[in-house]
């Protein structure tokens, strides 16, 4: 193994009261709660992509990391990664991992170099996945950094590049399938506009809808099993992202008749920027029945842009898990984190701890969500607010039609009263499990 | 007549070098343009309810106008109003206007007696209808202001509340009938949440639905020949409003078929809330099919609350004229101005001028839009854009699979390469026109 | 005594595992941290303005609210809502009220009506501060409800409105000084612009320091020893307001030599809304030393509009009160709650429950915050990191000129090499004491 | 010469209904208005940062662009690049340019060749300056993009980071005094923080200011005669920035007694991250003495970062000039396209046109500026509404205190009445000009 990490050991659970900084204090994955242990709820993922292709530069500065597979443009390079990748899993004791093609292998000269590069990645890490037990969560196609999708990929003007689209999601599908991946994950990052002026948004829509039914076609055809997700972002680095939010996307499912077949991996930074926070987007998909996976990564409240930082509010994250468990847990999804240590966070053992301090977040706030739930009051308070349409007379209303609830109006005399919304109350009551 | 505008004599065309405060230097109404009166085109309306109805105040600040239908309590200040309001329309020549219920008459004791004042304004006005030439563009139900729609109308958790909504409705609907109205509108200013601890999304998006069906049914049911439009707006009042924009309000409508029965009003302060630009909520309503009317009246920037400015960027108004032309004008809709003065601009004077000045913006807009579209350069470069998508091989990818796309890249050894987007030279061609 | 509150009995605190939500969590007034009792430390204050004034409306609703004190226009309504109002301040233990003139007694028919009837408010609670030992934190003017104020107050391009501003404020400060007020607060809601368009910001800048410095002298001259402090707010209700932040202020404060007379009462919200966390304007106040009083209302961060929402989030509460505690306490300030009960919370329980959450939120951030000042692992980072600053070497280049700096570069031939910032290790360790 | 941009002539004035893209329909060189020529008012800058240095990368995206000076670390990719930014220079016939060290010269292996690099470039365009007669406007340090600045320049933690930026600084005011520059810029980009946690803002203020007061007297000691500019921006890459903007700019010069000494360089985009507009912050930096250039480039409004794009927007631009003729234009300042074309407008070709459509927008501007200015109904809108001031009384009163002005209140009975704000009849009198 490389030393990449020097003799930082396995992190343990020590409880809450630890003092150690290479601890967990609230992730006791054997732990079992809500009738599952800790590791199974929250089914933690590192991403490959922030943590080692990301090499720490901004719109306006470069790369301040110095890592041993620097440059990355050879597979000798890929390798060296690899190695580091897994030792960081085996210490963290994380379950699962995500991957972009170019995460993991350097662009080869022609499109069936960059493939075979890539299924020679797979045939590096499998071995290492036996190993250690760590498994593929998702793959998926980075059809964004090389610049012929610099005007899309399945929504490019220029049909070759659609096809060059397909090409490369295919192979990453494969490569997804031969690791065992339980979920494959689509990102628009291109598919959207920079102008209006040069675009057509009727006839990009629908080839991205054509491109996206044609991977469900192709997943079920090689028998892939796993869960097709796409996921939502309004912008940035386009101005408009077609993929904008939970409620666009569902519309978008339904015109396809892809409502069934794919499910939404969410982002809580995404949600931000498109003006939601997380968890009402957690629970318009969970509603929709398109909920499938998050991505654990926070944007800054004061920035305009995808801050892609690791989770560290208990509060919010209890929220969100609250809704995930309400939803039955997330299926073949999981908690990746989709984050990036800061630019300045340059030593290897800031990767480390942020992401301990990221699944202790997680695990304290799910621990908070499990208690609410238990409880139950929320959902108390929640039943007996609807309580009336629980009654016929509500049933009857809604089968009726304008002009009978019109009459009763009138017959009855309607006259209702507001009632309390109690939501400081209801505030107060989430703050005794995260307080 | 009242004589509340003095002696402010009807606004004429005087071209653009008048230096006449109340006259129009673009809005011709008689002159023709792209094949229709620039009246035909624009279908301007007058909003009662930001003119007449708002009286000044702000969420710091009490009423700053003094009008003599004020106190508005009293079925004579209804006719004061409409007095006033219909010498306006004149004065303006405005063809269409609009309104609430809770504009146009003082609500009543109960709901009987609310309905009843909204009929007698009915009769009120149609005289001055036939006498003016003026006509009702739509009508709507104030269901936001009153406190028993505190928590929502159709999507209240009483079930009386969704009653009264709908018999509110309905009777808004028969008035809109009744006056030959050639829309009606819902907006949903309460439709949503101020927190999802007490909120059920699920629930209160099937009662949505099924609301929205009743409404259109009975509009059938009465041999309503108008469009039945709803409005998006993200927020404000509430945290989250379920007609956030086009994208979301297109799943919701394919939800509950009513794709086809319902079009969209959508307005450019609202998509800036959203954080779209107004183009694209027209580009995109217009390619889904949806674009019904418009509300032409601008937010601030700067300022996150919807600020309701009458428009005063023709370059921004000539993109979403554009749009609109394309779509083939706006059907039974129009430019409606849901824009108030500004609460300092306390004078009569500033009711017309301000809507003299968002005429000519308009007007201004339309013909630049009109003569972008006549010399078809915009479109040139569009069509020149896609043009690899009109060839037979495009076609053939499409209808086929992942796999065989796939295939040509390599059988070909596909390397797209990049074309400039010419994003510049196409807003500086769009400049030839509004510069 | 009022039966507004029904039988609720005075809070007590019962401890972090109480389930009674008439209960204090947190709050435990006389307990002693970090060497005050948590009254000394926190200082809570009620805001008369949102709590007693302020009806349920908004921008599009009218009021929700029903209380014995509407329709608040007579002074028999006055003497009710006083006694309401020392209720509460009874019920929740709260050591502070805060008021605006227009909050407790109704404008009257000239100048010097509404002077006198704001006297005998005075006189009418002076004998309840008494009783109750409820003490004035600060009073202020409201200057931006009443028409005269629509185009500013101290701003106005009327001068007669400057001077009914100065003598409002006259009455204002002398009824602070006579219920023995700590503070004495300026917000100046109307102190900005609509439109450039018409505005001298010069002119105004002018106008807006004088009047503060007169002011200053008057309060001087009549012995009144509080602290005068002005609130910064960026925009709402107009589109800009000269106390944009902290920063903003603090140029104005040195342009009229008031930076030594003059502190900041700064609001969780009003920092949001100007694009700063709260703790960026609390701790660039401290270091300017101008940190006076604080507002602990939070924003919607989803919502673009002044929210004035109670508290409810432990770690952000934490990270204020941390800046507080470094700045060794609020000196004459305290910690007003100008949040208002949702809309739908039309209860008198609401009230009471609010202000128990958002006081046992405090609380638990202020004991966090005070773990963290006594641990010194935060403190200690910082120091370290600055470490370099403290030698002999930093001193003298600081004391030198840039060709020196630059000199020593070439002989030492400098190559500076980054160092971690640690960001992550230092959010895990913050959530430590908070999560 | 190098052939990069073909054989593009240069570009000629060909008045508005030209259809020629490669020519000005608005910017006449040598027209005069308002007393100075077109090129005298405008003084139009080209920036080396982004149209020579930035190769079409976004934080998701690797380089769209390529150049004959492509890699960019060779002294001989240093003279290709000049050879085509002075070939663009002369095509457009802009007089002035603008530079970062970076931008001109690879980074050297220790400061001393860094320095030399830099002047060796300074050799090699002096003899291009003196053949075509462009001029450089202003140089500047980039202390952003190296590693070495990641925690900050001036503001480092460590002071040999604070060296290194003065040895840089000392050494591009040294090349900007050789090339006769008219002014010198300081954007400290790293100047802010990423998180509070690890940072002492009053620590780090000291030093910026006093490295401030260290520029200052170098130049003086140099006999620089040009102005030093400083350039305000809110955020990113930071979370927050010091330079915030004007207002807070102006409370960070007076407390290092730098507010005679330096003046700003202003931005729209960044006026518009900091929740500006434009206008306000050149008026409220012509109010306060400290406008000293603008860089001409907008920020999309429906975008959280800093797009750079060029101006297109005619009504603002003319906003923005209204401002500069009110100040007596820019002084040694211009009017600098800190601009960069799209990632997608990868030909030289939009180079050339997205700066010939910047340059006529800012020409259209200018020319509607001067305009409003001459025919003074703007000014005489302002000195009416503000009229009040300039009587006796007014200025009595502003001498005296707040006791006599609340006498005259009271003897007076006064009682102001509210007077209209003309916002939108403002508006549209701003249209005449520009609609």
């Amino acid at each position: 193994m490389t030393d990449f990490f020097g003799d930082i050991a396995p992190i343990r659970y020590e409880g809450p009261d630890s003092r150690n900084e290479f601890a967990f204090r609230h992730y006791d994955a054997d732990a079992v709660i809500a009738g599952k242990t800790m590791r199974e709820h929250l089914r933690f993922a590192v991403a490959y992509w922030h943590s080692f292709a990301w090499e720490g530069g901004d719109p306006f500065g470069g790369r301040t990391f110095d890592r041993p597979w620097y440059p990355q443009d050879t597979m000798e390079a890929m390798r060296v990664k690899a190695d580091a990748a897994f030792e960081m899993f085996r210490i963290l004791g994380a379950p699962y991992f995500c991957w972009h093609d170019l995460d993991v292998r350097p662009e080869g000269a022609s499109f069936a170099e960059s493939r075979d590069r890539l299924f020679e990645w797979v045939d590096y890490v499998q071995p290492k996945m036996k190993e250690t037990g760590v498994k593929c969560l998702w793959g998926t196609a980075n059809m964004f950094t090389h610049k012929r999708f610099m005007s899309g990929a399945a929504t490019n003007p220029d049909p070759d590049v659609f096809a060059y689209a397909a090409a490369t999601v295919k192979s990453c599908i494969d490569a997804t399938h031969r690791l065992g991946g339980e979920n494959y994950v689509l990102w628009g990052g291109r598919e959207g506009y920079e102008t209006l002026l040069n675009t057509d948004m009727g006839r990009e829509r629908q080839h991205y809808g054509r491109f996206l039914q044609m991977v469900v076609e192709y997943a079920k055809k090689i028998g892939f099993a796993g869960t097709i997700l796409i996921e939502p972002k309004p912008q940035e680095p386009s101005k408009h992202q077609y993929d904008y939010d939970v409620g666009t996307i569902y519309g978008f499912l339904k015109d396809f008749g892809l409502e069934g077949e794919v499910k939404l991996n969410i982002e809580q930074g995404h949600a931000i920027l498109a003006g939601h926070s997380f968890e009402h987007e957690l629970h318009l998909a969970r509603q929709l029945g398109i909920l499938g996976s998050i991505d654990m990564n926070r944007n800054d409240y004061q920035s305009g842009w995808d801050t892609d930082q690791f989770p560290n509010n208990v509060p919010e994250v209890a929220l969100a898990y609250y809704e995930i468990l309400k939803n039955g847990g997330l299926g073949t999804g999981g908690t990746n984190f989709d984050a990036k240590v800061r630019r300045q966070s340059i030593d290897p053992e800031d990767l480390i701890l942020s992401h301990v301090g990221g699944m202790d977040v997680c695990a304290a706030g799910l621990k908070a969500a499990a208690a609410m739930l238990k409880d139950g009051e929320l959902e108390k308070a929640l039943t007996e607010r609807y309580a009336g349409w629980d009654g016929e007379a509500a049933k009857t209303m809604l089968s009726g039609d304008l002009e009978q609830a019109a009459a009763r109006v009138e017959a009855e005399n309607l006259d209702p009263q507001p009632r309390s919304g109690r939501q400081e109350r209801l505030e107060n009551l989430v703050n005794r499990y995260v307080g």
